[in-house]
């Protein structure tokens, strides 16, 4: 697709994308899909699967799609694979990575180098039911961007907060997000 | 590690662990991290890094730990990885699953076969900034499991949610969990 293209991103067509959805808001609503298979003990299997978007399902990928999920041993697992909140995390470095990156270029800030290093503090105290006191999840996450780019500090600054405050994942855990659990079939 | 194993999950190592943790719960913190690199456009790259847990840092995994992250051509990416809020869900599907299977383990309830099937409604609206009443976030997280195991509905059923409410990232996106995010050297 021609267009102006800013740090990869294709600014005409993400323009053009706004624009469309400002006319037909149903283009914006989108389903995202995951299938799990419990293997043993803390060992499981996740498949991404097609999704909805732009009023039609998306069924064909290229994308790696399977991932094994495990715990360490310190946490009664075989590291087959990392664990379900490490996974939470790599969900957020692309999501807040992205945001950041998308919006410099809407407004023309060129990125030569972008990293981000986050740590997330968890008590499983939690999770055992040991302390009504302290939450199953994350207690804090922290993300910290190192970045080299044409852009004052202070545009820097301003951008990462707005990146963070528009990020999917970032949202879904900052807004206290509703996730029922139900049985098939009841 | 000799013990009485139920679904994979050795109960007497985890009840041990319970009594140490009641003794000394310095060892129930926990910090994981991961590391992002931008590579061109939506495109980036996440790698799991060493935890800390139980007093001690664990450098070493034995898991895959490099994962690309991307957007499918209709968010503009071209499909190199799942895309953030997919990654989202995969760590969520593993959590519930885990928590389900380990509780179960601790209750003495054998589970034969289990499968979750997680979707995820979200409008890109809130992303894109066009609606202040939309949020970038998932509007809600639906978690749908299909077991084969020794109880009656009724006990499965409130396993399901007791896994849900314990489970550390369905905590985490429930709980309004803040991220902070910041430029390194600053």
């Amino acid at each position: 697709m021609a267009g102006k293209i800013v740090n990869g991103v294709n600014v005409d067509a993400l323009a053009e994308t706004i624009e469309a959805i400002k006319k037909d808001p149903e283009i914006a609503a989108f389903k995202f899909r995951v299938k799990n298979t419990w293997r043993n003990g803390t060992q499981n299997h996740a498949t991404i699967q097609g999704f909805y978007g732009a009023k039609e399902e998306h069924p064909d990928r290229k994308a790696r799609l399977d991932y094994d999920i495990d715990e360490p041993p310190v946490l009664m697992g075989e590291d087959k694979g990392p664990n379900p909140v490490e996974f939470l995390l790599v969900g957020l470095s692309g999501c807040i990575t992205t945001a950041f990156v998308a919006n410099a270029a809407a407004r023309g800030i060129v990125i030569h180098s972008l990293e981000a290093e986050l740590e997330g503090d968890l008590d499983i105290r939690g999770f055992l039911d040991l302390d009504k006191d302290v939450p199953p999840g994350y207690k804090e996450i922290r993300f910290r961007f190192t970045i080299d780019a044409d852009a004052t500090e202070e545009e820097l600054q301003e951008l990462a907060q707005y990146a963070r405050d528009h990020s999917p994942v970032a949202s879904t855990i900052m807004r206290a997000t509703p996730v029922t659990v139900s049985l098939a079939g009841r």
